[in-house]
């Protein structure tokens, strides 16, 4: 339920934490894989109980293949042994779904991180699921492509947890998500067969399988290979930071540039918390007076950029703007974005631990959520920061507090639900792009009924038990039911505590710092 | 299998067009919809026994629902009497997906035509999906807003229509196809109850059933709500038409403006056999040594799009072009236009039918697939226009015949499946934008093995049996499979002829203008 770097309340579990593989599922994995790729000492696995959330889980056995054949192989032999299975990407994942729930045998698949070809002529690239984000766009750039999704943590996140997230990010605004991206996936089923759902051509016939599995959270399989993409580098960026003397000016700002006809690459703001973190951190120089920071960013032809930053000059202007950064060369726009992508690590200075909500609501109703998402954190006794996608309406206020407070904490998780209600209440979605995974499954039933979670389950039915006929998963008559082989326990209500030995039963902290994932 | 206006070869059922509905299914349907939305008189239903493809089929009976509710109603009537059931927009779809075969209740969608909220800020629209394509564009026009997605047959085809078949048209190059413009739908399951899948928020949570459902064909259920998202008006939309005198020199001019890092709107051309044939019905005066015919559209910021002509006029120079003709204003964008959109129809004049092959190939393999298409015709004696989608790869072959003549359709069936096979050695797939419906399922097994098509029928059947538990289907215990309830016998090969009493059996011919639909 909470996510944070500096300092971090984890829920640790407690059988699972005691249970080892068994030396057969050892040595079967290890015939796969071989001797090294398979991680089984207690010492070892600690490494794999964590991902970007505050859960926590210790795996049975982590194996790390080398193929897309040896990751079917794994699946195979977990099937023998009647094993839940998790893959893992980087472990960047912001709401537990890379947590190895029931005892399971994680899938790393840092192995597969290569680029295995790049078509710049109909500009596709087929990667491997463990490639890094950034290094997709890096491997391109000589092409004059790059690769348009952009988490913040794309520095560590992985090509495959994007497209288990359907991860956003600051550019997604104009581009759309990772499944606007993806032209096809391989992947490996239940039965540890490797099928491509969708493929490199630009539309395919047939039900849209592709489409369906973006975003299932690791829930229906493993991705081994991805089809993206790519988009030609812009002849000209520009990035504009305005400051404001009220919230409210800045989110009008963000109104009408959009009202007039402007789709810019990127819209976020920080609130004066946020501001107030970044300024020891980083000395961006803020006014101030300043309650809200606003970055716009443009890109596309020279022309299209320069007229189109006109526009935003005087939208800022007119919106009593008190002052105007701007760039166009790629040193001084990281100049600008730096506090930007900074935020959410700088709120570790201010306070030990924060919680970060993942919300998004349509973007006219911003001011509204944000108001009141500032009552509650007044009625609660507790400080939000806002450092979020204005663009389009997803929302990331932190809640900043000290776990050591175990009043505060419980004020805190107060305050997470009350922002999500608020949210929903404003015709919003419960998560913008960190997915549901551990920390939201208890709140589906806010946005959706039983009926709408039995139709999602029949889809998750649809890719675990396929209509395959001869070739059913081994452990088709053990206890592990085949509908949750992968990634059990997650998305759903009561998925992770459940009557199951893994129940959340303690609180700890850990203080480490992962980067800004945000 | 053969798709035409003028003339066309229809394929007929001799079973089904006997039957009619039992005096119980035509009452309790009746009090649903009221008497005069029943449609049930043999003579009556004869309207309804067609589509835009070749195929042909009675529908027991045609009722018209006039609400979301009344809709879901009739499934369950439709239940009760064990038939299935075939959504039906406004027919204009080209492979066949709106034709009612088994027998089947056909829920006819012409009363849901309201826009029913428009959400100007948030550039958000609620229609219903019998809503005529253009209608919404020029509704929401007074906005300034519009809807991408642009069938050729956009002044007929309907938005449940285009969700069913994930519609393209020549815009969706840089925007993307139906699934990237549909925020959510409401839709009746096969048990009668409506679920909103999606919803006006931008991101949502959970599986992406909105997705799984786009592109289904009418076998997933019913569409009763779409939420769509609009698109500011662009500033300024430049179209640019140019006679090259080799395809070669245009397909050339299609490669470089897209290396050159512009995205146009559209990219369409035309062949010599297509010009041929417009020439004497629309007089557009092309060069008479031309052998293809470019049309280039910019559209966006006024500075944007002049930058953009430059560069595409001076490679339009480079290539060789012979003349260049370009408008801004409406009525000449649209003069420039109306060759390129009427060309399906100027073919009637040439031979009395055309059968219409759409596959999708990279954009590089283009001039290859081309000189492959030519070489079909060639071979087989038979003339073969080609009009299309020249930006996204998309082909649409138009082979010009007499379907008196008993060898020649031999030969043009023949050709039709050289084509699309060459196209999936070419890495293709089999439909750019019209769907498998029955003209194509024969041919899925070119891209899909068994295990795929096994995938694909695991979905329809968690949208067909989800885990409702308590409300199954009426017919569970009938003897219509409830995976099959919705639009049965499409897109899975032996669909249309397995044993079934409606197999093809004849060829007739009728003769009748449709439109122009591609």
């Amino acid at each position: 339920m909470i996510s944070l770097r500096r300092g971090r309340i984890v829920r640790m579990t407690t059988v699972a934490a005691n249970t080892t593989a068994s030396p057969a599922l050892i040595r079967d994995l290890q015939q796969v894989v071989g001797e090294p790729n398979v991680v089984w000492k207690p010492e070892d696995l600690h490494l794999y109980e964590y991902d970007g959330s505050i859960d926590r889980a210790r795996p049975r056995v982590v194996v790390i293949p080398g193929s897309a054949e040896e990751a079917a192989e794994c699946v195979k032999v977990a099937n023998q042994h009647d094993a839940y299975i998790v893959p893992r990407g980087a472990g960047t994942g912001l709401s537990g779904g890379a947590i190895p729930l029931r005892d399971s045998v994680v899938i790393g698949l840092a192995r597969l991180n290569r680029v295995l070809e790049v078509d710049t002529d109909n500009r596709v690239a087929i990667v491997e699921p463990g490639l890094v984000n950034l290094d997709l766009s890096n491997h391109v750039e000589q092409f004059g492509l790059y690769y348009a999704p952009d988490p913040s943590s794309q520095r560590a996140c992985t090509i495959g947890g994007n497209v288990a997230e359907n991860a956003g990010g600051p550019h997604c605004l104009a581009q759309g998500t990772t499944t606007n991206h993806v032209l096809g996936i391989e992947v490996v089923l239940a039965d540890g067969s490797l099928m491509w759902l969708g493929g490199p051509a630009r539309e395919t016939a047939g039900y849209d399988l592709r489409g369906a599995f973006i975003g299932s959270e690791g829930t229906f399989g493993i991705v081994t290979k991805v089809a993206v993409r790519l988009l030609p580098i812009p002849e000209k960026i520009h990035t504009v930071l305005a400051a404001f003397t009220t919230l409210d000016a800045a989110s009008q700002t963000v109104s009408d540039i959009i009202a007039a006809g402007i789709v810019p690459a990127a819209l976020e703001m920080m609130d004066r918390v946020t501001i107030d973190a970044c300024e020891p951190v980083y000395h961006p120089g803020y006014p101030a007076e300043a309650e809200a920071v606003l970055i716009v960013e443009l890109d596309g032809l020279t022309e299209s950029v320069d007229e189109g930053y006109e526009i935003v000059e005087r939208i800022c202007n007119e919106n009593g703007a008190m002052e105007l950064r701007e760039a166009s060369d790629p040193a001084r726009r990281a100049d600008l974005w730096a506090t930007r992508k900074g935020a959410i690590g700088a709120f570790g200075t201010v306070a030990p631990s924060y919680y970060l909500v993942d919300g998004v609501v349509p973007r006219t109703k911003l001011q509204e959520v944000m108001r009141q998402v500032k009552a509650v954190g007044d009625e609660l006794e507790l400080t939000i920061g806002n450092v979020f996608h204005a663009g389009d309406g997803n929302l990331h206020p932190c809640i900043l507090f000290n776990e050591r407070n175990v009043d505060e904490v419980k004020r805190v998780i107060q305050a997470g639900e009350r922002i999500l209600e608020i949210c929903v209440e404003h015709g919003g979605a419960l998560s913008g792009e960190h997915g549901i995974g551990i920390e939201k499954q208890a709140y589906m039933p806010l946005v959706f009924t039983e009926d709408d979670m039995d139709a999602m389950k029949g889809l998750r039915e649809a890719f675990l038990n396929p209509l395959h006929g001869d070739e059913q998963p081994a452990s088709e008559t053990g206890s592990t039911p085949v509908s949750e082989r992968f990634n059990p326990g997650k998305i759903f209500p009561g998925g992770a505590n459940h009557g199951e030995a893994y129940g959340i039963t303690e609180h700890s902290v850990r203080r480490a710092h992962r980067g800004d994932e945000v």
